[in-house]
């Protein structure tokens, strides 16, 4: 048996799994067209199609979550629109402007939130008070949601309904960024028609880089005239590979057999195993509930010292205010096992 | 034996070659840090100092030829720059305005010649011709120089360092678009270095894609200062991969046992083999030198919609003006094999 | 004697003031060179120089508020930087994203304040708590302090010491929207340059428009390192005029005689008429101290309805929370008059 | 009587004349709603659709025919767009980058001409040569013609129906140059609808500074499709005067008792004198027809530096190819005088 897996720093630290390489290798033969005309992209279309119960999805397959959210964002937002997202969002914080940047210079207007989740009563309030009909204003063009939440949080599906009605009323597109939706569909138990556009999705930015691919993700665009233009969007960034059929193949291999549900059930698992045995330490609280494959947990410095000197890996954030101690972020992968979290857990109770 | 592989349309038609899969599979193992902290990035970037005889180059690994060139471009060129280059560029026809989307608005101005290459003439009276000073108009600032160039011709060292030498006294950066670098080394036969910073360039693309590799480019930079803040280009144009491991493993084994020149070297000969072989065929004429792994043809529209009729693939050009017939293009790659190119020519031969 | 005036929607409702209108009449005449050559842009130089005490500044006239904070603002802050202001400034709420735009991306991060001044301490917690070193991070790159604020309050010098202190040791550059600087300038009392480059402020965007000009303002960069290139920045943009010599006949026109503080004055000691006498009227709030031409006060909304009915311009704000009523800003200009102030005064205490 | 005027360098070293500067003060009086809310603007939408017999065109005022140049090419091409453009246009060579700054990026492709006059069949050939349709390609999406143009030639009815016409065929919108239209329109002897909208025009870039204006420039919009967001355009790139007032008011002196037609013919009438003139001296060629209010003129170089050295002003530009001596701009502006002109064409004798 192998060594204890101590990396909970994040779920790409792990490497791709055995399938998604198989595939890989599957694809290494013969010649064939390039840049998205190969047999691998048109299977995909139509597995795409088929798992979101959707004929007229369009799909473009990329291999960063950034490129995957900004350019669908740009697809929704015009240079001097709004997108309003929730405070903790990836695309505000952790893409160096990212979605500033492919937009051609949007404004990404943070909402407050307990858990990630943005509230339907925050997002109204924000949409009502301000007459955004000056010429002085930036034009709210997009909501964004994460799911799961950056915090490991996942949205009912009642909730998202309430978020994208709103949106709706008030113009706006709305965005998925699906860098876990795997993981929140796991959670949800629903069909991924219904965490989607049967609830009010225009455009879902869905990751699989960080559930088992190498780097694969695609951006499944419900409503068709969000797609127009798409290809020069891609080309001008820099992210229309020649060799499409290897990005498409490692989709393909993601869906096949629910490998992708069966990655995410792992690491949901193994997070809900490990906030299991945090919550009953003393002096451990977990200030969010753990729906998806994130463990957020408060503990003491010295604990959290502790576990670093034992050798695992995680990264510190800022404590929530209002809470003593240190905040720290435990990531489960498709790859990690039982015996690796009750490593983590054991340590935890000696000290 | 295989069939016939008839696919003559680009080198990024075939797939990634079996030492670059077997690289990606051994990578496939353990937990490593993200964003290139990885032990594969760390010797990457060993290899390639060793390689190039730089100790200061600093590395930046993308998958895309347009992201690589783009990117480094936009360390070059202010947005309101100018980047001088020859008509036939890549980056000025076939990458959807991402140098002038990179660098945020800067120009690319189109130089004449006769085959591909800038002449150090026509460099001269350009640069000198106008009175740049006003603030009317766009900085010079870079030169880009493609090797092998987009018709198959390979610059000479000298050739390459005339040109730097006059860029150079102009204030103008040198970026070198080596999608075929390898291909070019191959026919120059020199050192990497003398290839490229010893004869004054700034800036390599360098490519792995179009000669064996799966998805792998790196920026080369051998003038440090313009590294600065290319985290921030790459993150924001959504090009840092959290696995990145998976690029610099696919250009480790491309440099293993010379596998970069050994490809290039196989793909080069066949580009000659046909070459050869369809100059001894009566109505065929070769506008350019092949010097890589290129062929470029203007034979009769008859003889074009033959060889299409018989399942060859390739792409057709404008043809220059003064010639008669239709002009084709004809790329081999690291896979294409004698019996390829052979058939080919007897095809081309029975008409 | 003219009709009373009721106009307080904003001071850019007034015309210019006649003396500017002489200077521009009087510029009229005689061929001189174009596009900044002329001798009014010379003299301005000297001027400015002068009265900022300071013989290096470097100065950029151009005719809107928006063009001289977002152009300053691009030279301060890369595409990939963030920029910190008050969650009341201009440049976020009322530029429609010209600073996203001019600076190529960039990101505006608003600091909550209780009167429209950051707090040192909030802008401290701020540049501390996170690590910004993660390549997925923006780059913390200027500071913008807009003085006066837009709730109408003063920094002290010392206040402004205090942040441009921290800015510096934070590696920011410092940059003061001046839309409404020659109000602050009066109520301070102290010489232009202890406001500006002798307490950190690297450039000024000094407006002249909403105090008695046509439409003229100026960067003044105290650090000539900043001035590079700005004559690309104001060209792309479209900024630069080829009769310069009417905008600079403005601000020479504006300096002279101390016009800029006269009219400033003025519309000032307005402002604390029209302050002092509301407080007087019952169930009338003014939750900012009035400290230049700009009275925002919290009213009930009938009488802010009779004030409407009975023709008086003004615009309707958010109601600070805890706050019943509803909030309004009037603004006093160069040209209000006593008689106005007091016919406003009047007519909310009749009812 | 004044002085003999020697500046024929450009038409904007003139000041604004005299009855612009009449209708700027008489503006300048009354409190007025600003950002285009004024009467002044209203009046002016009123007459430029009168003099335009179009109800439904919208205009936007602003001060740089930079600024309405590429604001104007921004709504019509998008930032992956393709520009055609005459290889001497302004928007080419003597904005800075300009237009692909507004645009986000788009590429200007330069067409040959002899005259400054795009010809039908260069515009067919470079519509026809490529196909666009591949994704690396920028996508053709305007044409924008000079009228007069750079060279001071000008456009014939019929050459502006047949470029509109192929332009129309192949979806392209088509901008108009107009820094110098009020020339052209005198020239042609038409309506001011026959010269834009009937003949294909979309968006009209009105220039008035250079035709005695202080500084003002019109969009006209003739498909009001194209309007749309106009107002976030401007007022990001900091566009927006607060007292506008001051751009429409001289707009509508110029169009009143045919300010426009009247300046624009005596600058054309000196023009004509001027080249009449100088064709009869030995030596000198007139490489173009004189249209409009510029005269070009190959001289001997001793013959420049003579007329440099008696005071008069003008630049130089590059000798077309050919031709042997000096190329030189002569501009005359609406106050050229009959005395000017000759005393150049004395000394210019003399030698």
């Amino acid at each position: 048996m192998e060594q204890i897996r101590r990396n909970f720093a994040s779920d790409n630290v792990s490497p791709a799994c055995p399938e998604i390489m198989e595939a890989l290798v599957a694809a290494s033969s013969g010649s064939v067209p390039s840049y998205g005309g190969d047999p691998w992209t048109e299977h995909l279309r139509i597995k795409i199609r088929t798992v979101f119960e959707n004929d007229h999805a369009e799909i473009f397959p990329v291999t960063t979550g950034t490129a995957s959210n900004a350019i669908a964002l740009s697809t929704l937002c015009p240079p001097w629109g709004v997108i309003f997202c929730d405070e903790s969002a990836h695309i505000l914080n952790d893409e160096c402007g990212a979605p500033e940047f492919l937009t051609g210079g949007a404004k990404l207007q943070p909402l407050s939130s307990p858990d990630g989740r943005i509230l339907p009563e925050t997002l109204q309030q924000t949409l009502g008070k301000r007459d955004f009909s000056r010429p002085h204003d930036n034009v709210p063009s997009a909501l964004s949601i994460t799911q799961a939440t950056e915090w490991g949080t996942v949205y009912s599906i009642e909730h998202i309904r309430e978020l994208t009605d709103q949106a709706r009323s008030s113009g706006l597109g709305v965005h998925m960024d699906g860098a876990r939706f795997s993981n929140a569909l796991v959670t949800l138990g629903c069909s991924p028609a219904e965490a989607t556009w049967k609830s009010g999705v225009d455009i879902l930015s869905l990751g699989a880089t960080k559930n088992g691919a190498m780097a694969a993700e695609v951006m499944v665009v419900f409503d068709p005239t969000r797609a127009a233009n798409m290809g020069q969007r891609l080309k001008r960034s820099g992210h229309v590979w020649s060799k499409q059929r290897y990005i498409s193949a490692q989709l393909l291999a993601w869906f096949d057999n629910d490998l992708w549900l069966r990655n995410a059930g792992q690491a949901n698992a193994m997070a809900t195993r490990l906030a299991s045995g945090l919550a009953r330490i003393p002096g451990v609280i977990l200030p969010w509930a753990t729906e998806s494959n994130e463990v957020f947990v408060v503990l003491p410095d010295l604990l959290a010292q502790h576990l670093e000197a034992e050798g695992f890996g995680f990264y510190r954030w800022d404590t929530p205010s209002g809470l003593e101690g240190v905040l720290i972020r435990l990531v489960c992968g498709y790859d990690t096992r039982t015996e690796d979290v009750d490593a983590l857990l054991e340590s935890a109770s000696t000290i």
